[in-house]
């Protein structure tokens, strides 16, 4: 533990989704597509004998961390820091739950492989209830399409061969674990549709347009995002609902030039390791 | 084209591989282990009558690039630049064939995915006899592993989850096409025993003692190459030869504090189109 290796883990953004239970954490998740985002969390951690996690310098409580910790046999205080909104559909919990297994790994001079700690944060992420996708996505980077649900060598991901700037404005939460723990039928229909429109024509435009597709049919819309979404695209530009939170994401300019301060970022290339 | 993206691919340096023969290319390739560098190949595309390729402002030749303009049915004006060394084992054609692709999509505005193109490369780059497993090493970054051969969705990947600063030194190249086009077999039996004992230890010391075995088990290593690595032995540093190339490459420091003039670059996260 002599060295002091950090983690940076992208945000990331679920534009659709269909959701697919298995008794098996590690085949459990989502299909769908989204993008990662240069805009991440950077995670550290020291062994401790107790287990703490200190995110943005407040002590917090993250079930998909904790279960990372146990799974890996350790106890650990863990420090992460991020810019994106928490708990608002960037996936902070994934990356803190992928972070932390990828730091643990490189500090205890750890012998597990990528897919091994991707699939471990995955399981432990699905089982804590705080997302379905976003550690498999946020492992590969680029514009993740979730073809298969589950961790390697179960999950089967493709992507989306471009780069582009992503604006983002967030209002607030939603709360992920009562959604997908609820009755999501209807959800899941929309997200297999829009997921058969993208890989039939696989372009940023069709993926953007089948996210709002899906958000109007999940019936996940609020009015202030619902707003927002039209206001860029009466600005002309590109823009929907990031699952699970109400915010709304654009590409390029769009939500600058549709007037608004947005957050801006890119999309980003996946999770690594980064020694100090 | 009104735009111009252009992409950029890592420098692929294979440690150890087993070579994996198949009436198709997509399923035919290698397994084995390398790093991807920060040092790799930038390619940019215009279409135009004639297909054309300018490597560094020479007018060259490479299969590789020109079977992936056949089977995406266009003639283009390629230029591709490098700060690598050629045929030297930095995997520079399967680079310029993945970008070649990448690029190609973007400023077509094509309708393939990143498995698609990523395997459309392979598979020239295959036919053309000049690598085995660069590009599916190159598009997915860090330290590959290539668990099975062959382009997504047949072949297998893993990685190590791990980044380190690489040096390199290169005294000229060897012919890939010839040594993965002969008898291979002792080749191929000392690289499935560097990929078996990798995965039993997944971590970069072990890469890298494995992969001195198997270019002494393989006969491939010349006399400079072998004197390098032991200097750099000498001097406490990890070192081996790249494949397949008259190349030595070492963790961290290890050729500067051996006293050589090495070219530095680090570990990286894989191929990526870039709008300009």
């Amino acid at each position: 533990m002599a060295s002091s290796p950090s983690a940076f883990v992208p945000g990331h953004i679920t534009g659709f989704f269909s959701t697919h239970s298995h008794e098996n954490p590690e085949k459990a998740g989502s299909r769908g597509a989204g993008l990662t985002l240069s805009d991440g969390v950077r995670v550290s951690v020291e062994r401790a004998r107790e287990t703490t996690l200190v995110l943005n310098d407040q002590r917090v409580s993250m079930a998909a961390v904790e279960g990372v910790l146990d799974r890996l046999g350790v106890t650990a205080r863990v420090t992460a820091r991020t810019e994106l909104p928490v708990s608002a559909g960037f996936g902070v919990s994934g990356a803190s739950a992928l972070g932390t297994a990828l730091t643990v790994n490189a500090v205890t001079d750890g012998k597990r492989t990528e897919n091994e700690l991707i699939t471990l944060a995955h399981a432990a992420e699905v089982e804590a209830g705080t997302g379905l996708g976003d550690v498999v996505g946020q492992a590969r980077g680029g514009v993740p399409i979730r073809l298969e649900p589950g961790g390697p060598p179960h999950g089967r991901f493709d992507g989306l061969p471009v780069r582009s700037r992503i604006e983002y404005v967030s209002f607030g939460g939603l709360d992920t674990a009562t959604i997908i723990g609820g009755d999501t039928a209807t959800l899941s229909r929309a997200g297999e549709e829009a997921l058969a429109a993208l890989l039939e024509r696989p372009t940023l435009d069709r993926f953007m347009a089948e996210s709002r597709r899906f958000a109007r049919e999940a019936g996940l819309l609020t009015d202030r995002v619902e707003e927002t979404i039209e206001d860029v695209r009466n600005a002309g530009g590109e823009a929907s609902m990031a699952m699970l939170g109400e915010t709304v994401f654009a590409l390029g300019e769009g939500l600058s030039t549709a007037g608004y301060d947005p957050s801006v970022c890119h999309i980003d290339g996946g999770a690594r390791v980064e020694r100090a």
